[in-house]
């Protein structure tokens, strides 16, 4: 049977495809929901499997994360592939093996990394695989099966690398030093999106939105320009953070851990409880994560840390 | 007198400057009081004299406005050498002549480029000019007067000419294609910016602020990359322009003809009720700058309009 299907699809790649999406930094402080960075160093894995029926089915899930729906609908990754399944009209289906290597409800993008390691893989093992952009509404569907809400801070970065701007339908990468860093440092602690999500209800002043766009704004041009000045200046999150803060236990003692290595700015990497640090380079980033470790730890909590380039790499075939 | 002082200060330049600031569209649409860009073909003018006393004067206003206070500190441009004076505690002081080429109330930075026009050149007549990023806040303490609220986006392009990024303390130029244009009408209504600050108030949904935010980014990164795809998937402003709409007659078929022309984008210009649009090359602004004066004109309205490069030049010293 297989053979047969190789014979008649000259163009066929192998029945197998292994991918690996990194851990991610969503909003940045700056940029809810619509700007991330990957942080190479944790990730989740995806072995998917060409089968010949049109469906989804999930074989396994293993690694620091197991009791996840094993149902496509229910679980991102499925969810992922189904979208990917329907939209293209595939006349074969995928059997997802899903080994877990971020934590969910760290703030790392865990349901994310799932989602795209999960399609990035299936695209291997397409006739003709699409280019990086075009899985990203499959990853969106699994996404909103996670958090329930459209966003593609962390997917958007997975998928193209680097610190990524993500609207609903466009993904567009921002140029970043290679030398600026990224301390990422997780508690073991779990904070639900759906709960740091609450936090946010209500109404917001304009005010509040002129500061924090000006300063989206200011990272942004800083990017572009390689200006650390200007990251500095506008690295400061006046709209969510507030609200999330009480959230997380000890987060402004490793917000100054961070501030008094250097950092551009420090904030909540996605819903939390991780706590990011931007730095010039890779020594004042490791120096920082150890004492914003230690600031987790004084609050009472274990934790981890990556240090990654910003400008990192995207999910890829292994 | 006039001939001892300049014999004691060998650096002294003259004592008479004239410079004009142009109008300027603040806010851009999606980058509400922090995003503008300067529009040549109209501007104020100030003719600045150094004096002996350490005071500021104003001679005379003329021009399409002269019903403006006299007294200094009521007056933008007054406020602003006010300011100037103060800070750099300057050991003489000016008289100031104004020529008003921009209405007040048209959304087209009127107050911001009286200000600015009266910091150049008083500027010119210092014994060291300090460069133009200085004159902010100056400027800054001069718009206060007019508007009522510390906003950058039409004195940042005014001094630095081009598309300007300001907030409170800081100005940013951005790289724009030369050959964009903008299609500026002015309908001959006023508006008062208090007002349309009134059609302002109240509280604004999260939501609203991601999709505003995305908007901004996407512009942005458009005009650092020259995308024109990434501009006109941005330029729509979903936060302010559906508030302030419905004060600005025929303010939909007005955005309507300019988009129809092609526009990246239309919107309100500052608070209104000029209407802008962005443009790939001139001759696209030109043909929509007649049809957007057709439709005021079709809502009851004569206008004027500009047509000019979105990377325009800064005021001058004439």
């Amino acid at each position: 049977m297989r053979m047969l299907k190789e014979d008649t699809s000259p163009l066929a790649r192998t029945d197998v495809a292994i991918a690996e999406a990194y851990a991610s930094v969503g909003n940045v402080g700056i940029g809810f929901d619509i700007l991330g960075h990957c942080v190479e160093g944790a990730g989740d894995r995806a072995e998917v499997r060409r089968i010949p029926e049109r469906e989804v089915r999930i074989a396994a899930i293993d690694g620091v994360v197991s009791d996840l729906p094993l149902k496509p609908e229910d679980n991102t990754a499925g969810a992922a592939l189904l979208s990917m399944l329907r939209a293209l009209d595939l006349p074969f289906g995928f059997e997802l093996t899903l080994h877990k290597g971020i934590a969910l409800g760290s703030g790392m993008g865990g349901s994310a990394a799932s989602c795209v390691a999960a399609v990035v893989a299936a695209n291997a093992l397409l006739d003709t695989p699409l280019p990086r952009e075009a899985l990203y509404p499959f990853a969106m569907d699994g996404e909103v099966v996670a958090s329930g809400s459209r966003h593609g801070d962390n997917l958007g970065p997975m998928l193209l690398g680097g610190l990524v701007l993500a609207t609903e339908s466009r993904l567009v990468r921002i140029p970043v030093p290679a030398q600026w860093h990224c301390a990422l440092v997780h508690p073991h602690v779990v904070l639900e999106t759906r709960k740091a999500r609450a936090a946010l209800a209500g109404h917001y002043a304009l005010g509040e939105f002129v500061a924090q766009s000006a300063n989206l704004a200011l990272v942004l041009a800083g990017c572009y320009r390689g200006d650390a000045d200007l990251v500095r200046e506008g690295l400061s999150d006046v709209l969510v953070e507030p609200r999330r803060a009480p959230l997380i236990p000890g987060f402004y003692a490793v917000k100054q851990a961070a501030l008094d290595h250097g950092a551009f700015g420090a904030s909540i990497s996605g819903a939390g409880p991780s706590v990011f640090g931007w730095f010039e380079d890779r020594a004042a980033a490791v120096a920082a994560a150890h004492d914003m470790q230690a600031a987790f730890r004084h609050a009472g909590h274990a934790s981890d840390a990556l240090v990654a380039p910003i400008d990192g790499p995207a999910a890829r075939v292994v």
